[in-house]
């Protein structure tokens, strides 16, 4: 028995999300595809573990998944392999045997989202999949000044969709930066572990701050209230991908 | 009645190329959705003509199209109108008035089309619908010196896709190169004109020099002859794009 990494690349675009539907009938999801994928290579039933399930829409450069196997297909031709047989959407990017121990969800040391805005009067077509379109001229300085105030470790409830069966909602986020190139801005965060939908919120709280509707130094109260009302709207799922995993 | 010009943006892959077709039932093409657009404006069945008639699956960055009409639209709206009709994957970035002689194709003074290659082991979901994928190692330096032959005036028959009407050949080219940015190579031609798939052989020809299956100083020979034989395949139409027009 080997256990396996994958890194898998996905454009969630088309796809409802990571997660494997149980219901029928099953909507797309890059699970389903890379466990069918796998059932073809290995002539087993695999359940992969993942280490983000991204929700409908959102994108993976870097999305790391493990699983037990006994076929004796050679670790390192795993990617070739899956690339023949998956959707264009999604490839596999590299492979390798790790110790039995590992498991990419509860392994990780930590993610790093971006989430792309694209900040200029009319859409992009190339860019239309991967940022968030917005039209009136955002101040991206305003933005990372208040990105500051999410470094460091927070209880970050506001910034956590309600209906979270979560109990302890501290997180540490060691990254959390505003990066504008040309009219593409990217807020990059990295933390120990992420909310439900606490990028797309941090983002769509950001975006309110850029707007001019939400003043930078009132980030350390929307913070402190620790009520999900007190942050910003959720931004749309297309902006976001899971681009770094560290373990 | 005003002569305006448009710039359009378009995503090329879900389309059947530019150009309307008139043969039912007709495929999906930019141009149909322009022009069907721009009836919802106008209330005019309007006719543009365009710059480049780009293939299928072939993406514009910056396609120029102008039409006369009597419609009282402000000039400087068209932008803002068609983007509420267009499908997501045609964009129209901007429009003006121009003089009553001025016609997209017929005014044109150089066009710059770029050809992109993702040279890496694997395909990068990303970039799949705007490159052209090689798995192995190319030799982008060999491309980047025979590129420099295609520069100048010639006659480029043995660029040009056979079954093509135009009698006469010569083309002149005023910038041929080869850059490479991380994995993505991008070749670069502009010139006065283009003829049929003229890019895309020049592409699929720099891909034989950068497999070493065809020598920089053979480019001399290969535009010579001035057969289509002499020159290489046809590179997909995926990896090329409409970047530039110059009046």
């Amino acid at each position: 028995m080997v256990n396996v990494m994958l890194v898998v690349q996905y454009d969630g675009t088309d796809f409802n999300g990571w997660q494997i539907q149980t219901k029928q009938p099953a909507s797309r999801t890059v699970q389903f595809e890379v466990e069918q994928a796998l059932k073809k290579i290995t002539q087993e039933n695999i359940r992969v573990n993942a280490v983000g399930r991204t929700d409908a829409g959102v994108h993976a450069r870097q999305q790391v998944v493990s699983f037990t196997t006994n076929a004796s297909v050679p670790v390192q031709r795993y990617p070739h392999a899956l690339n023949g047989i998956l959707p264009g959407d999604v490839v596999v990017t590299s492979s390798k045997a790790v110790a039995g121990d590992f498991h990419a969800q509860y392994s990780v040391r930590q993610k790093t989202y971006a989430y792309r805005v694209l900040n200029c009067r009319y859409p992009d077509v190339f860019l239309r999949r991967y940022a968030y379109h917005v039209s009136w001229q955002l101040d991206h300085l305003a933005m990372a000044d208040a990105a500051r105030y999410l470094m460091g470790e927070h209880d970050f409830r506001a910034f956590c969709a309600s209906g979270s069966s979560v109990t302890d909602y501290v997180r540490q986020v060691t990254q959390c930066q505003v990066d504008k190139v040309d009219h593409l801005i990217t807020i990059s965060v990295t933390a120990n572990g992420f909310l439900y939908n606490m990028v797309r919120i941090i983002a769509g709280t950001l975006l309110e701050v850029g707007s001019g509707r939400r003043s930078v130094a009132s980030l350390a109260d929307t913070i402190a209230v620790r009520q999900r009302s007190a942050a910003g709207p959720t931004a749309p799922a297309r902006g976001l991908t899971l681009e770094e995993v560290i373990y």
